[in-house]
């Protein structure tokens, strides 16, 4: 699977040269409908535009039942190709709907959302949400490529790009202690956007190379998520969080927990807390709703039986999997996140 | 992935000998959970059952909800195990949801009807049919391993038995010239049954480890199919054809089809009609369905484009694919079968 930035006018023709694909979809919702879709349209050949509903809440077994029948609709045979441009609903689900459809076509991410060029549209992780619960029904398939082409960041909404930041800075802990120390000292606005995504993207495609369906190292990437998808799912109903703000949550929470640990010093705790709290502030949390969240930490697909497990920074730039936490553990980071510890 | 013969009772604690599942279903219909899971449960720890309603029309995305949501109800992590217990919808649908479930998560099978013995369960298609398309949406994803103990054999109708036998004259016309002409002067009552469930899972297998994903010489594996699987989804809501009942049709159909393309002698074509009828009887189709059963071979998973492609014999024992049809051949076919032509 080749990763490829560059601007789209340069990148699609070039991924399309030599294929003779004998049909192409794009899907999108109506964000990417309208922001990006003009660029693209005019580079491909007869094509059929799948739009779907906008939102996480639309990343389920029904959209994925009208994309499947449009497919079947336009009597797309194995040799379709599915174009995903959107953010990680998109990839992960058109992603998913094309990995089944006739037992798997051809598809590539087009990327357009910094959260998805930094992390969803790398790796091959595909899927829709089902019972309440984020990915639960899936599969691990690579796309045929990946392209990203920064100049869709300029559509974005700033709540969206900084909580795309948050796995860019998690890249950056788990991995790279220089550039932790490079970011830490930016203002959001004066980042170089290209780099950092060529830097999150190598950092991320080195890790699933090596692991491809996460049965090791690949852990180190749920980092924050433990806790951080906690929050997330717990919030979906209502007072929505943007993945990356509760992932940002998360990594504060689980920094503790290393710290209790003896992982991280009080220092490093303390820069990683100061950094984050910088970026997206400290959101309030009700301490009734803890037991809630420690509970769906049971959920994590990295879990075995009962114990939950999380990666845990072993110093900032490094990172261990696998380590078992406790409810007390969990509860004892969220107080400690609410200074009420 | 292991294919193993023998008894339940040998097999299932060795291939669970060591391994520390952190859960284990099985997956079951009425049939087998009356006829066979008995055997099985004596062999297993503590496990859940789930038992799904008999037959195709149930092999839909509502059961597959009902699975996963099982699955989820107990809690069952990545280290999960799916044992699969029944025929081709049991293994094809209960191997998705597996393969789906968080990703993906174990999966056994143990085919207890002829035809997933010697068919189905081999190779890791796995799926399930959509808007009334056989198989329209799945994945391939290799089982960990496949049991096969014949004795399960004993609880099936004769009718189904002879239905699976019809993907063991396959594997002889495609591949086995010799085993064609030892089975065809035998009654099905005298067939050496283990020998041959190891000839065609041998047989299968090795076209399956050279192309995993159908990308040539596994279309082979589709000889009969072409013209069989529309007949078969023709009749789906009327006068049901059992599978290997379809393909048996398909068969003579896409023998006469090699014969009138001058890749069969007048001889061959006549030596498999003979065999297949005196197996299989003649079916009576009636010819104003004829146009729809060429309409409906327009959805097979190995087309191209608009243009239909089949696997052909080129002689008994030998089979080329991908060779476009016109859908007059299919038509004229259809009318050979009937001794209309």
């Amino acid at each position: 699977m080749s990763v490829l930035q560059g601007s789209v006018e340069q990148l699609l023709p070039q991924y399309l040269e030599g294929k003779d694909y004998s049909g192409i979809a794009v899907v999108a919702d109506k964000n990417t409908r309208k922001d990006c879709y003009p660029r693209v349209k005019e580079l491909l050949p007869k094509h059929h535009l799948i739009t779907i509903q906008d939102g996480e809440e639309y990343k389920n077994l029904d959209i994925c039942t009208i994309i499947w029948n449009k497919l079947t609709e336009v009597e797309f045979d194995r040799h379709a190709l599915v174009i995903n441009l959107g953010g990680g609903v998109i990839g992960d689900m058109g992603g998913f709907c094309a990995a089944t459809y006739k037992r798997g076509i051809d598809f590539i991410q087009i990327p357009t959302t910094l959260l998805s060029q930094v992390d969803a549209s790398v790796g091959g992780k595909l899927g829709i949400d089902f019972q309440g619960f984020k990915n639960h029904i899936g599969v691990f398939t690579q796309p045929c490529a990946v392209l990203i082409d920064p100049a869709f960041l300029a559509t974005l909404p700033e709540r969206e790009l900084r909580s795309g930041f948050a796995e860019v800075i998690k890249h950056c802990l788990i991995r790279d202690r220089d550039m932790w120390n490079r970011i830490r000292r930016m203002e959001l606005e004066e980042m170089p956007m290209q780099e950092l995504i060529n830097h999150s993207v190598a950092t991320k495609k080195a890790i699933v190379t090596e692991d491809p369906t996460e049965k090791g190292l690949r852990k180190i990437l749920n980092f924050g998520h433990t806790v951080g998808h906690a929050v997330e799912t717990f919030h979906l109903e209502k007072d929505r969080l943007l993945h990356g703000e509760a992932i940002a949550i998360g990594m504060i929470c689980e920094a503790y927990i290393a710290y209790s640990k003896g992982m991280l010093t009080e220092t490093e705790l303390g820069e990683i807390e100061e950094y984050i709290f910088s970026v997206y502030g400290a959101v309030q949390l009700d301490p009734q709703d803890f037991a809630a969240i420690a509970a769906l930490t049971g959920q994590d697909k990295k879990n075995r039986g009962n114990t939950v497990r999380a990666a845990l920074l072993n110093g900032i730039g490094d990172c261990s999997y696998d380590i078992p936490l406790t409810k007390k553990d969990i509860l004892k980071s969220l107080k400690y996140y609410c200074g009420i510890l």
